[in-house]
């Protein structure tokens, strides 16, 4: 596949590479019907403008960055991301963005990737995920200059950038509420990575909203996989202060509780509660179906891409809540056996 | 953020813009130190080459790319793509490449854009997913001077281009013959998306097996995803018709076959065994943990983006066998009910 040049357009259409640079341009110096004749000629050839003579330019590289900080061995366990990249693409497909996807090591690793991607022009604007207390990338994007982003989180990580969030703490509240009313007395969570901003959040909701409703709270922390959420569960189902209710940070960690408990033979819900984050076809497939704090993830990525563009349009930065996610009560959870 | 130019660097070093510009290009005309000097004070200031500078050089992009023509709101489902990404991205990396992804509505979409990012020079490379029968993508990308590619699928739909493919047939012959070995006499497969080549290649072998051990073999079609997968399930376990034993193209489907079996108190695996495809953690978050055919999608993921790097680098094209899934025998399969 050779590349195409304006002199091919050119040639094909019978008229001068100029002729050919101001319909492409869309500036005026050819008829509308030879203007039309040359666009549906270079469409037809595959012709686009080079990357190299568009960045010079000044145009857009008509890409959106995304990093993910993340030992990639990980990625394939959560749903999650796949469903927030799925959504972040439906609406980047409508405008033919590409979406240029990374995987590092760390932050000081993500921040050399903004780095080089800004002073290589290679994306237009950049999604920002899993926020934390104290976060380089954020200092580094709030610069003059920097390359717009968007960050998916709550707005006190966000250092003054564009935020889009959902309403962790409050959804945390209403599931704690939700188990308290049922008549649980000592409830455990099955918690997410430490450094993870939103995992605090969670955090402080949970045993906050718990202590005010006089009921016992118990966090264990995992890296979200599904051993480690096993292994939680076990631990929360054996001895003296077992928990009769837990609240997971995901989805599959909630799958792999409810597989632990029925190994062991503890029943859900007789037994055990369980509740479990990001709703999703596996909390459907499940059985019993799982509770669970539901959020359309799909819609959450297009909402942010939504104001990426924006945001590259020259909009303001601002916060914006995407939703609260709310509890979808199924088959995993009832009052505590007496 | 300012753009960091040659003559910053030559600023800070101390040195001329032609010394710097030796250093960075690796030529010769400066001394080893000097050079040391100024490739460490580029890296603290963030220097990259400019995307245009390079393109004009006929360097590389470093990025590749990969599309998925589907309704970016099914992605979600499947943990197949997530890990297979996950994969691609352990190997890019190790080089500072980026992937980038777009989601297209077809075949034709697909086609254009290899053609604009060829034109654009945006990636340096593709990896090709979900072949065909007749593949245009297959077409285009076997013509000369085309983006290096590598077909992700038997090398039979790959069209001579560089193909990293599972042996599908063979596992599922193996599922066949196990489940014929355990007594069943009646077996139905949820099936995918019927033009994918790899589901005809499995729909075959599975009739083919059934037929040469004397067993009746039913297939039905889904979409992959697992409100459909649940849907063939009820249909299977219904009426004086139905299966003993049902082989599943994905491990979401398999798991919503498990719920609705389940749901219906149908036993598994007394009443009815089940096989998903795509072993995955959720295989063994279920309870009974599912049968499954077993294939790290991880390490397949890792071994394109390393023949494709291979391709890139001028080898020329060929087949691998990344490897046949194998069965990994768990508790959702037993000999059928008497």
């Amino acid at each position: 596949m050779a590349r195409i040049t304006i002199a091919d357009i050119a040639r094909r259409a019978g008229v001068s590479t100029g002729a050919v640079s101001y319909a492409l341009n869309d500036r005026p110096g050819v008829s509308k019907e030879t203007r039309e004749r040359i666009l549906s000629i270079a469409a037809e050839l595959g012709w686009a403008p080079s990357q190299a003579a568009r960045s010079l330019s000044g145009a857009r590289a008509e890409t959106v960055g995304l990093i993910l900080a993340r030992d990639p061995h990980t990625l394939g366990y959560e749903s999650f991301y796949m469903q927030f990249v799925a959504g972040i693409e439906s609406e980047l497909a409508t405008r033919s963005y590409g979406l240029l996807l990374q995987v590092v090591e760390d932050l000081d690793a993500e921040v050399q990737a903004y780095r080089r991607w800004r002073a290589a022009r290679r994306v237009d604007g950049v999604v920002v995920v899993d926020p934390r207390a104290v976060d380089p990338r954020v200092e580094l994007l709030a610069e003059r200059d920097a390359l717009p982003a968007v960050v998916v989180g709550d707005p006190s990580l966000a250092g003054g950038l564009t935020s889009v969030w959902t309403d962790d703490a409050a959804a945390m509240r209403e599931s704690v509420r939700y188990l308290a009313d049922l008549g649980h007395t000592r409830i455990g969570r099955v918690s997410g990575v430490e450094d993870f901003g939103h995992t605090h959040i969670r955090d402080v909701a949970f045993t906050d909203e718990a202590t005010s409703r006089g009921v016992q709270a118990v966090v264990r922390r995992t890296d979200f996989s599904p051993e480690r959420g096993a292994e939680a569960t076990r631990r929360f189902l054996d001895g003296p202060d077992a928990v009769t209710a837990i609240v997971y940070d995901n989805d599959v960690m909630a799958l792999a509780g409810l597989g632990a408990a029925h190994e062991v033979g503890v029943r859900v819900p007789q037994d055990v509660s369980l509740v479990a984050w990001d709703d999703s076809p596996l909390c459907l497939a499940a059985f019993p179906q799982l509770t669970a704090l539901s959020h359309d993830v799909t819609s959450y990525g297009a909402h942010v891409a939504r104001r990426l563009f924006e945001r590259m349009g020259g909009a303001r930065p601002g916060s914006y809540l995407d939703s609260t996610p709310t509890l979808k009560v199924r088959g995993t959870t009832a009052p505590p056996a007496r």
